[in-house]
C-alpha cells in the first residue's frame, strides 16, 4: 500500500528523490479562499535549508519554491496545491562508491533488499531532502491553523545535543528565542556550548543527535480521535515517519515510572473560569484528546549516520567490505530537524481540526 | 473523521462501551482459508482478563468470545470476522460519582468536552476493556502470520515497573519465561520485587507503571513503507493508541543520543550467507524498513489514574470538588498491557506483510 | 483490500453472511447526542424484510435489530454503534446442492475462485440479507440528515417492472405514497399491473427485474468533493455495489445522447431570490457538485438468479450439470431494493454533509 | 475530505487547473523495477490532447510530459513518480465573460457556490484537462498490467453518437480498428457518418454526446471485492468521476430489465476445460468478482456544454443574464473521451490485481 501521504482532511502527498528532478508536495483539502503565495512557503524551507550555517552540511541548495496549481490570485481555490522545489546540487559521481557499498545505519540496504533497486545517488527517497514536501505542506496548513486558531502557536526547539542539557520552561518559549541562534535552543547559554560541540564534532568527521521539544500552545479542547487516532498516537506517528528519530514521548513521559499515582495525577481546578489542571503530566492529551494545556512532547533524533571515518560494511553482491570517508557531511542534524518536528505537528493539528468541525463541532453543544 | 480502525489490508474496527452490550471488533481483510474458532482467540483473551490474579484488578468478566460471521466449517471466508464478548459485569450505581466528577487523568473531561456527552458507567469507550477486540484481531491476525512467517514471534514482557528494572537479553527470551510468573517479566528474580511492590500500591491504593519491552524474532526483510508508514511509525501508533501509554522508543531509543555516529552505526558483515549487523541500535529497522534483525522497542505506561484516595477535581458544571475513593482498582496496568502491546504488535507486522506482498513481492526479484 | 466499510466520515462496515451468527454494522462517525433508539431502525429494517408480502420471497425471519454500543440514556455518543440481527432461518439442508453445484449468474463460482472456499448455505456474503447492515447504517444517518438538514428527503419507488412503466412526476412524488402499496410504485394504476406480472412470475418459477428511481429533495448546493468523489460518481459506486445492480444513471441519463447541446444545457434563472435552472437534466448535480435542484437519479436491476427452472451449469469439481429447481423464490427484487437504494443514498449524502462541514463551510464566505 | 486520489494500492493524485502552472500526477504505489520513460505516457497523452483532429477543440498544447521523480535509470523505484505537463495555451482574456457569468450546464456556479472562489481562466479544476493526470497515470499501469498479465486488454470505442449506432462484435475489436479514424469507432462506414454529423454540429456551433463501450479481454478470474468495492460498483465511480459522463451500465446494463430470469441467466459450460457462460449478460463479473469473460460495459456522455450561441443564464450577482457565444469550442468530446475511458479502467484494473496479490493470492489454494 502506498505510503507517500500523510493525513486525512488536511492530506499532503510528498515525492521526489535527492538527485532527480526535484522534490514536492500536493497538498489536498486545504479549504479555500486563504491567502498564499510563495512567500508564505518560503521562509520555512529558508530554516530548513542545507548549508544555511556553520553547524549544516555544506551541500548548496536555493530551495526555491514554486506554486503550479491551487491557488487564484492569491487565495487558496479548494483544489489540489502542488508546490515543488528543483534539485540543483547534482553530483552523481561524488557517490559512485554507494552505487556497490551500503552506507551503515543508512536506508540503503533495507532499500535494496525491498524494491530491488535504489537510487544510489544520494539518500534517494530516504534523504532529509524529503522533508521539502512535508515543511512546504505545513506552510499551506498553518494559513489554515491561523483562520480556525489565531492564538494556536507550535514552538518547537533543541533541548538536548548529546549530554548538553538546556534549562528551558516550556511554557515561557518564543519563537524568537529559538531562532536567535543557529543550533536553535532557546536557552542561549547553553546554545554556545552544543556549537562548540557539534563544531568539534564536525572538526572530527563524527556527528551527535539530541532531543527536541515541541510546545503547543492555544490547542483547543476536543482534538484526538479516539480509539485509534489519539492525538498522542498521532504525533508520535508523526515523529516517528522523519528520518532520524529514535523515540517519541508525550507529557512525563518514560519518567512517568518514577511516580506513583497520587503523584502522576494532574488535578483538575477551576481558574479564571477556565478548566485547568495544577501539573501537565499528561502532556495537554487526557484519553486521546486535547484539555487545554499546552500540548508537549520530545523527539530522540540519532547522531547521524554519515561519519568521516572507514566504516566495515558489505557491498550489493554480499561481501564483507569497507566503506571509505565521504567529502562532506551534516555533523548534527536536530537544528534543521526543528522546522520538521514543527511541521509534521503542523500537519497533525490541522487535520485534527478538520476532523473536529466534520463529526463534533456544534453536535456537542 | 471515524477512528476505530486500524490497519488497511489487515483492518479491525473495534466497538463498545466497558459498560452495555458488549465489546467487539470486524477484523476485514482476513485471507480466506486460515483454520480459525473461537479457542485461537479465548487464551488471548484470558491473558488480557482482569480477575486473572492477585495483582490485577478484581473486576470479574469471563470475557467469553463468540465469532458471528467470516467462519465457515472452521476456516476463514475471507468476509468480515465479527467477534464478540458480553459485558456481564454491569454496576451502574458503583460509578454514580462519575456521573458529575471528572477523575484526573482519566479521559472524563475530554470526552465530555469533544463530544457533550459520556458513558459514565466506568471508563466507556475510553476503558481498557475496549482493548478485547484490538487482542480478538490480533489473534486473527497470528493465524496469517503463522501462515506466511511460521517462525515470526513475537515477545512482549514487562521490562521495569516504577525503579525495578529486568536484567533481559531480548534475543532469548521465549514466551513461556513470560508467561510463567503473574507481572510477565522473564526476569524470575525481579518479577519477584515487582510483584511486591505491586502488592503494596495495592494496599496502599496507589498505582505505578512502567515499561513493557517488545521484541520480534523472524521478521522478514523488507516490511515497512516509505516515507509515512515506516515500520516504527505505524508501531509508534499502535503503541501511542493504547490507553495510558506515554512514550515509544526502538531500538537504542532515547539513549541514541550519548553515543557519536561512530559509536552508533551498526556495522553490516556476511554472517552464515546471511546479512547481519554487528550492534543492533537501529532495533531491526533503517530507513523505515526492517532490515532482519530482530524488532525491539519498548513503550512506558503511566501508573493507573485510579486511585483510592481523595482527589481534587472539578465537577460537571464546572465547579471546583473532591473525589472521593472508589471501591476496587488495578495497581498497575503493565501485566495486564503485555498482551494489548504483542496484539498491536501482531496488528502492525500483519498488515505490513500483506502490503508487502501487493506491491513489492516478486517485482523485486 | 479490505471493502466492507463504506463512507469516509460517515462510515459503515457491514458483516455477515446469509446463514451463520447474524449479520450486522458498526457505524463510526455519527455524531454525538443524536436521539436513537432500535425503533428508529426497525422500521427500515421491516421495509427490507423478507416475507414482507405476498411478492416477495417466503423466507421469514424477523430481523429485530439490537443496538450493541455507541447509546447511552437514548443519545448517540460519538463512538461507534455497532447493530446485529440474528440469522433465525437457518436450513442448511435446503442447500445441499449448492455444495457442489454453481448457481448461474450468483456468486457462487466467483467466490469460490477468488476465496477458494464459500459458504454454501445460501449466498453467504453475497446475499441481499448483507444488505440489513446498510439499511440499519442508513437509519442511523438519516437522524444526522435530519438534525443538520431537516427538509431534505430521500424518496424511492419502483419506475419500471420489466416492460411495466409508471407515469410519475419525481418532484411531487411523497413517500406515503411510494409506501401505500407494496410494490413501491406511486403510480397506483400501474402499480397493480406490476403486482399481477410479479404474481404470474412466480407461478412460472420465473423472475423480473426493472428500475428504481430515486430523487432527493431539499439537497443542499455544494455536495460532492471533485475530482474523483463528485456526486454521481459516489452515488454510482453505491449503487452498483448493490446485490443485481446493472446500470446507473443520473439526470437524463443514457437518454442524453439524443439531445444536441443547445437542447441539453440547463439553463439558469433567477427564481425567487433563488438559483435555479429551468430544466434538471444534470440530475441536480454540475461538475460533480449539487447545485440546490432535485438530485435524481435511476438504477437498473436485473431478474432474480434464482429460477425454478433446471438450468445448465458446472459442478466444483468442473464438470457439466445441471441445477435442479429449488423451493422458495423471490420472483422480482424491486419492492424490497427500493429502501436498499433509499439507505445508500442517505449514507452518501450523510458523508457528503460532514465531508462538506470539515472543509468548506465557513471558509467559502 | 480530499477526493483528488483515486485508488488504494494503486493510487493517483490529479493536481492542476486548465490555466495556471500546468497539471500533474503523482502515481503512488507503483511498483519497482519496470521499465519507464517519458514514451511509454507520452503517445496516450497525444490520444486525449485537443487540437488532434478536425472534429476535436483547437486549443493547441502540444501536452508534453516530464517525469518528475521515482524513475532511475530507466526503472521505477517503487517510490512516488511524479509526471507534469505545463500549461502553455493561456489566454485569460478570452475568459473574461466568464469571470462574472456562470457559463449552463457547467461547474461555474457550483465550484462558486461550494468554494465561494473560482479559477474562470477556462474550467479550471473541472475542465477536461484535468484527465491529462488520470491518462498519465494510467500508461503506468498498464505497465504494471504488461507485467501481471501480458494478456489483458483494455479496447474502448465510440460506440454511438447522437442517433447514429455502430455495429460492433465487442469480443473481437482490435485496438488498431479504433484507432484507424479520428472518432475511435471501429465500425469504418458508421464512424464517417459519425464523422459528419459532429463537423455538422461544429458548423452549427452546437454538440452532441454518445455512448463508449469498453471490452476488457483476458480479466484473470478473481478481481473485485465485496461487498462496496465489487468490480462494477469501482468501474462505475471511475466512470462517472469523468467530466460529462451520465450514465454507467454493464454486460446487459439497462437492457436487462427486458428478459426474465430464466432468459437473462449466464449458463455455466466447461469449454476447452476452462470455465465459460453461454451468453455475457453479467458483463464479465458476478457478485462484484470477474468470472473470467471479458468486461463489458458502457458510459453515456452528454453533449459539451459549450456552444455557440447566447444562452440564458445568472451572473456572480445573481443576476439574470445573457452568455454570448465564445470563439472555440468541442462539438463532441468522444474521440478524446476515449483514452479517459481506457485510463480510468486501467487505474480500477491495476488496483484490483494489486488488492488480489495482498489479500487473496495463494491462500486460495
Amino acid at each position: 500500500m502506498p505510503a507517500n501521504t500523510f493525513g486525512e482532511l488536511f492530506r499532503i502527498t510528498t515525492w521526489g528523490e535527492s538527485h532527480g528532478g526535484g522534490v514536492g508536495v500536493v497538498v489536498d483539502g486545504c479549504p479555500p479562499k486563504l491567502p498564499l503565495d510563495e512567500s508564505d512557503i518560503q521562509g520555512d524551507l529558508d530554516r530548513r535549508r542545507p548549508g544555511q550555517s556553520k553547524i549544516t552540511t555544506p551541500r548548496k541548495e536555493a530551495d526555491q519554491c514554486r506554486i503550479l496549481s491551487g491557488v487564484f490570485q492569491g487565495k487558496t481555490l479548494g483544489s489540489p496545491i502542488s508546490i515543488m522545489v528543483d534539485n540543483t546540487d547534482a553530483r552523481p559521481e561524488a557517490y559512485s562508491e554507494m552505487a556497490k557499498l551500503f552506507r551503515p545505519s543508512h536506508a540503503d540496504y533495507t532499500y535494496q533488499a525491498k524494491y530491488g533497486i535504489r537510487n544510489w545517488e544520494g539518500g534517494g527517497r530516504s534523504s532529509a531532502r524529503e522533508t521539502i514536501g512535508r515543511v512546504a505542506g505545513a506552510a499551506v496548513g498553518k494559513k489554515v491553523l491561523g483562520k480556525l486558531h489565531p492564538d494556536l502557536e507550535v514552538v518547537c526547539y533543541v533541548k538536548q545535543v548529546k549530554d548538553i542539557i538546556a534549562q528551558i520552561a516550556p511554557e515561557k518559549v518564543k519563537f524568537s528565542e529559538v531562532e536567535s541562534n543557529i543550533v536553535r535552543c532557546p536557552d542561549q547559554k547553553t546554545a554556545k556550548k552544543m556549537i562548540s560541540l557539534i563544531e568539534k564534532m564536525r572538526a572530527q568527521g563524527d556527528s551527535v543527535g539530541g532531543i527536541i521539544e515541541c510546545v503547543v500552545h492555544g490547542v483547543p479542547v476536543g482534538l484526538g480521535e479516539p480509539v485509534f487516532d489519539r492525538l498522542e498516537a498521532d504525533l508520535a506517528k508523526a515523529m516517528m515517519s522523519l528520518p532520524a528519530s529514535k523515540g517519541f514521548e508525550i507529557g512525563s513521559g518514560f519518567d512517568c515510572i518514577h511516580y506513583t499515582g497520587r503523584e502522576h495525577n494532574d488535578l483538575f481546578r477551576m481558574q479564571g473560569g477556565k478548566v485547568r489542571t495544577l501539573t501537565n503530566r499528561s502532556g495537554g492529551v487526557q484519553g486521546g484528546i486535547s484539555n487545554g494545556e499546552p500540548v508537549i512532547f520530545r523527539v530522540a533524533f540519532k547522531p547521524v549516520a554519515t561519519v568521516m571515518h572507514p566504516q566495515k560494511t558489505i557491498s550489493i553482491s554480499k561481501k564483507n567490505a569497507e566503506l571509505k570517508a565521504r567529502g562532506r557531511h551534516d555533523p548534527c542534524v536536530l537544528p534543521r530537524a526543528v522546522p520538521m518536528v514543527e511541521a509534521m505537528t503542523v500537519l497533525v493539528l490541522t487535520d485534527h481540526l478538520l476532523r473536529y468541525r466534520a463529526n463534533c463541532a456544534g453536535f456537542n453543544k
